[in-house]
């Protein structure tokens, strides 16, 4: 039986893997940029010496400046990453969303402590991967190290692309909700006018949005059929399927 | 005199970098993640094999399958990777915004031709990186493969928050216009009560979140005192404010 830990006053348990919770790791770590790119056998090694932490709601599963041992993937719940400053003011750095992985700049750096506390949000599953298992195995092999890069260049890209989408995506419910605001409730036929009154870039700042995302905007809309541009002469098409929009959120 | 690539039709040049040049470029690369974590002397390799493409509107950078020479950092302007399809249709892959590198899959899974074309979409300014000078430096150095990855996973880490904080602004956007919408326009003062006669998953489904980020939204809006949530009452403390928050986009 392996001995509960004590961190921040409550007790946690870290167990080995059994197997039902080992075919679960595996398929979650297979998911994840740092596991995904290893070989089988590899894998294998890394699940050997891999525990899971379950924690309850308020537990720590590290303190800060407490030497550090493992890198961390958070199966379900939700754990905060804050530092105390120096005037002993708590500051949030981070809150992981499951499956992702955690201090990971422990390893990538080589910090001997963990340069953040982390604390359970609601209850966790948390799996704790020891540091010089993972960290062996990619020193151990460049084609490793290569693989694991193409997996994180990979999902950043995909970030930068889901970021570019939900920005525009963002922009255009703004941009249709602003346009709406100018029409007055009782009105709404086809091709309603709405003459803008002030210059782009101030109704961009307004929506939040540059004035390059309300261009891109404007011309995804004009593209789409649902509005025409021209200059300050906007012509709505169809006022009830902005209506429509908005109502809907999509 | 570096002679012009045909691509594509159109001729393109990639010049070395003149000293201003390269002042920028070293600017631009110490941003990347690819390169940022380079030591001083390992970025003045790669920026001795590095030149730069400008790009007309339309121009090719590099075309499907052929011989993978470089990776690239756009500077500006704006690039579509795409692939013809068997039956000869075309699927656009990714667009590459200004600072960001593309083709490292060439790179890191030692891919000999590359996979995708490389098209401007307007006026570029692309870095080409000689593939070989850099993979060259990670390959020597295990310390500079780990430096990498360090850059990229902290990255993921800001994507993630990033797309968390989109996320939820774009709910707690959706959620206020859903919430008013159920408030006829000459309704609105103080403490303005509104009945979901609708269960909570439907309504969050209307406006295109999960269950879960509907929760969040209306903890995080009671919390800040906008609301009241009891059940299937919602209590509007001020919805002018509420109305204000939409126009403003903010």
């Amino acid at each position: 039986m392996p001995a509960p830990q004590r961190t921040g006053g409550r007790s946690m348990t870290r167990i080995p893997l059994h197997a039902e919770d080992r075919e679960r790791a595996r398929v979650t770590f297979r998911e994840n940029p740092l596991f995904s790119a290893l070989d089988d056998e590899q894998l294998e090694r890394v699940l050997d010496r891999t525990r899971l932490a379950r924690l309850d709601p308020e537990a720590q599963l590290f303190e800060q400046d407490q030497p550090a041992t493992d890198i961390y993937l958070l199966e379900s719940g939700r754990i905060k990453l804050s530092r105390i400053s120096p005037e002993g003011q708590e500051k949030v750095i981070h809150l992981v969303a499951p499956g992702n992985t955690f201090a990971e700049a422990v390893l990538f750096s080589g910090m001997a402590r963990y340069p953040v506390t982390a604390t359970a949000l609601n209850a966790c599953r948390v799996y704790c991967i020891d540091l010089q298992t993972y960290a062996g195995i990619l020193r151990e092999s460049i084609d490793a190290c290569f693989a694991v890069m193409a997996r994180l260049s990979r999902r950043l890209h995909e970030h930068v692309a889901e970021i570019d989408r939900l920005t525009l995506h963002n922009a255009t419910f703004r941009v249709i909700a602003y346009l709406l605001d100018q029409i007055p409730e009782d009105q709404g036929g086809p091709d309603t006018e709405i003459r803008l009154d002030i210059p782009k870039h101030v109704i961009a700042a307004r929506v939040s949005i540059t004035p390059e995302t309300l261009s891109r905007t404007f011309s995804r809309l004009q593209k789409q059929g649902w509005l025409s541009v021209q200059d300050n002469l906007i012509v709505v098409h169809d006022v009830d399927r902005l209506r429509q929009y908005i109502r809907e959120g999509a």
